[in-house]
């Protein structure tokens, strides 16, 4: 039981003829006091029925309320007695996959949660074509639509799977960067994308459920985490409340390599926010050569310390298919400090034998042969393929670096916390990154995953009253920074690019 | 021109790539910064469509605001070369007459006026009847429906006559007393005539026209004045609104003889506001027996000062039908001034002479004869009415003075105005009303009558955006007394039932 959360169960003094306050003010006045606020809305639509509930309940009512950017509001009142639970849902809006849970109010528990494909990819896989088709209202509606169908219909099939009904959801969170944010909600997103790169709307704020179509409560209300600017969205705010980024008071950092790389820094008394250029760099090298996560996919790599042979590890232990990133990862730091690879990113002939060959005049490296591979054919990596890795690992350690140190003023040491954020990121291993130079040398047990971070403060935005306000407080405070790339940036980034990087007194945990 | 109304032009700094604020926050920033205020709330419904509005107005808007209890609000948003007039509706919701009058939200002009019968009366006359007709969700939505369809035929005409459409009505104020607000918003009544005398709101805040199906703008607002409890309504909110008496610097009185005598006392400092037990036996002494004003009544009389003769002044100049309660007051103290009633308030045969009659055994003043009658009889005043209008003069009178001398300790010559509110006031001779000793001796010239204050103080929260504030903190301020009917209550009353006072040193201008 959360006694702190946005269900509570109020008595009220009955009226007397020496205390004729109004219903309404009644309530609100003990909610006032409860809360400890100054003001708490509740709707006209509820005024009516309330002096006869108020009577039929004994003067106790169980309150539901969420908030605003105003105030508390009540959502709807229940009977103290209602033996149904009541419900929240949490929702990662992610541009390739969502996520939803289902979570009681009034204990905080996670019921269940479930992962669907966000349908808007039948517009388009990527979100630009998708905002080339919300220029037309129509095409809005169709995209809104389309995830609010899905979602109504998993949201449905989780409540049944728990044996109740969708309309005990009273609340929903959503977050999402900037255009999913939009398109969720049916706003034109067109400016997000064309300089000077304006969205519609920053802040969506609470609103009822019913204008999106989401089939819960029919009082039901939303709230979207708001952005910061059209390249740092909701989701990313919803990381920072999950890590408690603005509660901490060393500083941390926090990474999610998404569509961007976005970095969070700072503690409880300023946070700086930045979302790179970079981002799309490093995303072709590692997330769009690397496959997602299914049966067979090569998800780490590591070498066998006596035969220095690379040994491979797949999902479910699966016949190989292809790899993922966290593989790649591995894949590079397993080629590295075997030696099969040089500081400058190169494969080494002498070091990798047998297992090179060549693909249409380009050297590439076979991880697996043909005759041991789940597909028809042997599974490569090309000097190409590790070049990308090798940009991308030295523009997600350049930005680190000039965040970190050029813009805070602080060494990667002073981070108390390493926070790495994200589906791509959970499954990292800081060792390996810490071994090409994607990653600073700190201490392993300072690096935390986070996981599905959108998620995470989606849910505790349902939970925590408290949560809506620090929401508020960090997009009003965070400094946001556009990181430019400048000939100092590249300076940097040409460092960045060896193995772990030129100036190896950097990485002192990695043998050369 | 009225340039700190609701209605205000704003011109906004185009997006660039150094500022990249979102639309509906560029827009939000800009209002906080126009009205001077720390939050403007701009409703979901209007995000969609700002992004092409704002570029094809050229980063220009005609906002039309209102407030709630928590911040400004937009009600929508106009391009401002629009140009069609954005109007407001005043709405004096009376129990017997309802008056609205038509507002150029712009220019703070009104346009027009007109008055109706409340077609709630079809239900019943009194509020008691419809009050009972209201126990039931059907009852109350026919009681809502039958003012609010009154109001929209009405307010359509209005328009037409003013040639615009009721689409540019985009804001509605109205007020009323508790009971009549209840069944204006269709909210359950009984508690307010059942011990302990409970409203279901005290303050309906804004709510959505169409909510109570007011057709006007789709997207209009309503502000219903908030009450003090059962017997102290919006109407007498209105009334103070309209007098300024929370921003004058001496104390002055505000009297609102309706269905219950009203008054208010104080200043900027402080409110007293009383409602009397004493109303009903002031309105059957002078309201009831009383008849409304039309051709033939008869408003005025006085003594032609020679003959001694009785002159009196009919409406239109039509034949005497009746009397109406300014009739009545002056027609007791002409009777009083020219010795045809005694200080006891009885008739005096020698000086009546030949205008004595008798009815059923009752001694009766006839004041037109049946030949000068415009109805087939003669027009009567029996001692019967006459009793009644002396407990009525001296219930007022006695009220007066407790709340002025007993409870706020001060004596009438402090008071700096005497406003008289209401229709009934609104036609009072106040020389007539202290010759009988209803209203105190103070000069002449510190009675003011305000006419219609519902309907003024509507008027003045459509224009006027500190109204509402002050009407709130009115609301909250104010102390609110029960005027208890007591032995000292009946001691004064006793002493206040003779002609002008037993105490003639307090009438000094009366000469008896």
């Amino acid at each position: 039981m959360i006694s702190a959360g946005y269900v509570r169960t109020i008595s009220l003094t009955p009226p007397a003829l020496g205390n004729n306050t109004a219903d309404v003010q009644r309530l609100e006045q003990a909610l006032k006091k409860e809360l400890k606020t100054r003001f708490v809305h509740l709707p006209w639509s509820l005024s009516a029925s309330l002096p006869a509930q108020l009577r039929e309940w004994g003067w106790k009512a169980k309150v539901l309320l969420f908030k605003d950017r105003r105030s508390f509001r009540v959502v709807d009142l229940l009977d103290p007695k209602d033996p149904e639970p009541v419900l929240g849902a949490a929702v990662d809006i992610g541009t390739t996959r969502m996520v939803i849970s289902l979570i009681d109010l009034e204990t905080g528990k996670k019921l269940a949660e479930t992962g669907l494909d966000n349908p808007q990819a039948e517009i388009g896989p990527d979100v630009l074509t998708r905002i080339h088709h919300a220029r037309t209202p129509a095409g809005r509606k169709e995209l809104q639509r389309l995830a609010v169908e899905a979602i109504n219909r998993h949201l449905a099939r989780l409540c049944r799977d728990n044996r109740v009904a969708p309309e005990r959801v009273f609340l929903l969170a959503g977050a999402g960067n900037t255009a999913m944010t939009h398109l969720f909600a049916g706003l034109p997103a067109f400016g997000i994308i064309q300089e000077p790169y304006i969205p519609c709307t920053n802040i969506p704020d609470t609103l009822a459920a019913e204008r999106l179509g989401l089939a819960i409560h029919p009082r039901g209300q939303v709230f979207l985490f708001p952005n910061i600017g059209s390249y740092f969205g909701g989701d990313l705010l919803a990381g920072i409340l999950a890590a408690d980024l603005d509660r901490k008071q060393d500083p941390c950092i926090m990474v999610d390599v998404g569509t961007n790389a976005e970095i969070v820094l700072g503690n409880r008394d300023w946070l700086m926010a930045c979302a790179g250029a970079a981002g799309p760099a490093l995303e072709s090298g590692v997330s769009q050569m690397g496959m997602t996560a299914k049966p067979g996919v090569i998800d780490r790599v590591s070498v066998e310390p006596f035969t220095r042979d690379l040994i491979i590890h797949t999902i479910d232990g699966q016949p190989p298919v292809g790899i993922c990133g966290s593989g790649m990862i591995d894949l590079a730091a397993s080629l590295f400090s075997s030696g099969r690879i040089d500081i400058r990113g190169k494969l080494v002939p002498e070091a990798c034998g047998g297992r090179l060959t060549e693909v249409d005049g380009m050297t590439a490296f076979v991880l697996v042969d043909a005759c041991s591979s789940g597909t028809a054919g042997p599974i490569r990596l090309s000097q190409v393929d590790l070049n990308s890795l090798t940009s991308a690992k030295a523009a997600m350690y350049t930005i680190l670096e000039v965040i970190v140190s050029q813009m805070a003023g602080l060494s990667f040491s002073d981070l108390e916390r390493f926070y790495v954020a994200g589906t791509f990121g959970s499954f990292i291993d800081p060792t390996s990154a810490i071994t090409i130079g994607m990653l600073p040398d700190i201490p392993i047990d300072r690096f935390q995953v986070l996981g599905n971070t959108s998620l995470k403060g989606a849910e505790q935005v349902l939970t925590d009253p408290d949560a809506f306000d620090r929401v508020m407080a960090i997009r009003d405070t965070i400094t946001y920074i556009e990181l430019n790339v400048n000939q100092q940036f590249m300076n940097l980034f040409s460092g960045a690019k060896f193995y772990p990087h030129t100036d190896t007194s950097r990485f002192p945990s990695v043998k050369v």
